[in-house]
C-alpha cells in the first residue's frame, strides 16, 4: 500500500464565470468541489493506475467534513485525523471566454502541538502497512519546521520508503533524514539552493542527504539523480497546461516505481508518460488514458553520465 | 418584533490579497466569514438600532450550519429553516493596494416543492409575533415566481406590514399581493417599468398594487410616493461607497418606521441619515453610529407635490 500525507488537506473549489473583470461583481453559474492538496491528487492517481492507496494528514471544521466525504464518495481510503481548525479552500476562478484560470489559496488552520503529536501517533500506526509513503505540500501554519523530517525517520525505522515533494525550508529541513527520492521542479531547486545548474543543484542536495533526487523541468521532462546514475527522460512532444497535475502525476509514478522494484529508466519513464497524459486535464488527479498508453512507449531515457553520480 | 426573511441566505466570504491579477496564483493571508443575504443585513442593523428582530428564511448543508452559527454569535435570533440543499456562499476578493472589491455570487441550492411548503408553515407561525415583515434578495433556484406575493399575502392576513426588497420578476408578481412598501433602486425601478422618469415609474409600481414606493437614488438619497404625499429625502453630503450595505440600511429605517407608525417624513429622513452612514462601511449590515447621528438632523425632507400622489 502507497500511503499519501497531506498536512494541509485543501476542498478544491472551481467557480466558472463568462469573465473575470477586476472590480466587478460577477454571478458564478457552476461551482465544482473535491478534495484536493498534493497527496490526495497523488492517490488519485494511484487509484487510477489501480494501485492500492490510503489518505491521511490532517483535516478539520466544516470543510474538513466536506472534503472527507468527497474523498469517500470519489472511493478514496481516508484516514485523514480530524483537528479543531478549519480546513483550507482553494478557490480557482475559470473564465469561459479563454479558459484562463484565478487562483485563490488560503493558508489553512493553525495546527496545535496536541494535533501534531496525535498526527505522528497515528502515522506511525498507518505506516505499519506501507510500501512506500508520499510526503507532499505546503507546511500548515504551527508546524515545526523539521515536520517531513519526522516523518521520513519514522517511516524509515517501519521499512517503509518515503518520496517528498515540498520546498523551500520543509524540504531543506528534511534532507538530514534521508528521503528516498526528493522531486523539485527546477524553480524549487534553484530557490533552495541558489544556483540554475540543474546537475550540480541535484547532487548538492544529494549531499544533504537525500538519496535520489528528481527534477521536474516542465516540457523538457525529468532529470534524476540517483545512487547508480543520472537520466534524462524526455517526452515525444512538448505540452503545456496544468503543472501542478503534471507534478502530482510524475509523484504518484515515483511512489509505485519505487513500490514495485522498478528499475529507474523505467520508473523515469513511466513518470514522464503520466505528467504528460496529466498536463492537458484542467484538474490535478486527473490523466488522460490515451494519452498516458501512447506516451508510455515514446518517452526517451538517456544515461547521462554525469559527473555527479557516485560510480 | 421585526422578521427579515432571507430566503437564499448566504455565507459571505472575504478575501484580502495584496492585489488581484487575473491568471496569476494569489496567496489569501485574512478570511472573514459571516452570514449575509439582504434580510439578514437589515437584522444586523436594526438588532444595533435596538430594535427587537429575528431572521428567518431557508439555509441548508455545512455552509448554512457555518453562516447560522456565526448569526448566533452575532446575537441575532436565529429563525432559519433547515433545507437539504447547501447554502451559497458570496466570496469578495478585497485587494489592500487600493481597497477595490471584486465579488463572486453563487446562485444557491435548488428549493424543492417540500421544503417551500414546510417554510410557509413555518412563516405562519413566526409572522403571529411580527409588527413589520421584511422580505429582501433573489429568490432562489426553485421557488414560484410568485413566492414574495404569497408571503405578502399571509402577512397581511395576520394583520403584519410587509417591506419587500427586490427586483425584476420576483418584484413584479409581488405587487398585486399589496405590499405596504418596495424599495426598488432607481435602476431596478426603470428596469421592471421599462422608463427612466422615478415619479412616473413609482406611480406605475403604485398602480399595480404596492401602497408606497421608495425609490432609493444613490448619493441623490430617496424618493417616496405614499398615498398621502410624495418626497425628496437628500443627504447633507455626496457620498460613496458600499452600496448594498446602504440600501439594507435603508430597508431597516423603513421597517423601523412603519413599526413605530412614524410619520413618513420623519422615517424618510432616518432611512437616508442610516444609508448615508452604511455607505463608508465595507460590510453590508454595519454602519457609522457617529456618521448616523450627526445625518439624522441635517437630511433635508422636502414634499414634492407631484401629479402622482392620490390628494
Amino acid at each position: 500500500m502507497i500511503l499519501t500525507v497531506t498536512l494541509n488537506a485543501a476542498l478544491d473549489v472551481t467557480y466558472f464565470v463568462d469573465r473575470l473583470v477586476p472590480r466587478a461583481s460577477h454571478r458564478v453559474d457552476t461551482v465544482h468541489e473535491r478534495a484536493g492538496g498534493k497527496g490526495v491528487n497523488v492517490s488519485r492517481v494511484l487509484a487510477a493506475l489501480g494501485r492500492p492507496t490510503t489518505v491521511t494528514g490532517l483535516a478539520g471544521g466544516p470543510t474538513g467534513t466536506v472534503l472527507r466525504a468527497e474523498l469517500r464518495a470519489a472511493g478514496l481510503r481516508d484516514e485523514l485525523l480530524p483537528i479543531a481548525g478549519d480546513s483550507r479552500r482553494t478557490v480557482t476562478v475559470v473564465s469561459r471566454e479563454d479558459g484562463d484560470a484565478t487562483v485563490f489559496n488560503q493558508s489553512g488552520p493553525r495546527v496545535q502541538p496536541a494535533d501534531w503529536a496525535d498526527f505522528t501517533a497515528w502515522y506511525a500506526q498507518l505506516i505499519r502497512h506501507a510500501a512506500v509513503v508520499v510526503l507532499c505540500g505546503s507546511l500548515p501554519p504551527g508546524l515545526p519546521p523539521d515536520a517531513y523530517g519526522q516523518l521520513v525517520t519514522l517511516a524509515a525505522a517501519a521499512g517503509a520508503a518515503t518520496v517528498l515533494d515540498t520546498s523551500g525550508p520543509p524540504l531543506l529541513a528534511a534532507l538530514s533524514a534521508g528521503p528516498d527520492v526528493i522531486k523539485p521542479n527546477a524553480a524549487e531547486l534553484a530557490a533552495v539552493t541558489g544556483h540554475r545548474d540543474i546537475a550540480a543543484a541535484a547532487a548538492e542536495l544529494r549531499a544533504l542527504g537525500a538519496r535520489a533526487v528528481v527534477v521536474s523541468c516542465g516540457p523538457d521532462g525529468l532529470y534524476a539523480l540517483t545512487p547508480q546514475a543520472s537520466w534524462r527522460a524526455t517526452p515525444p512532444e512538448r505540452l503545456s497546461g496544468n503543472p501542478t497535475g503534471a507534478g502530482d502525476a510524475c509523484v504518484a509514478a515515483l511512489a509505485a516505481g519505487l513500490a514495485s522494484g522498478t528499475p529507474w529508466p523505467d520508473t523515469l519513464r513511466e513518470a514522464v508518460a503520466l505528467s504528460a497524459a496529466a498536463v492537458p486535464c484542467p484538474v490535478a488527479g486527473d490523466f488522460d488514458a490515451d494519452l498516458y498508453h501512447r506516451f508510455r512507449t515514446t518517452v526517451t531515457v538517456e544515461d547521462v553520465h554525469d559527473a555527479h553520480t557516485d560510480r
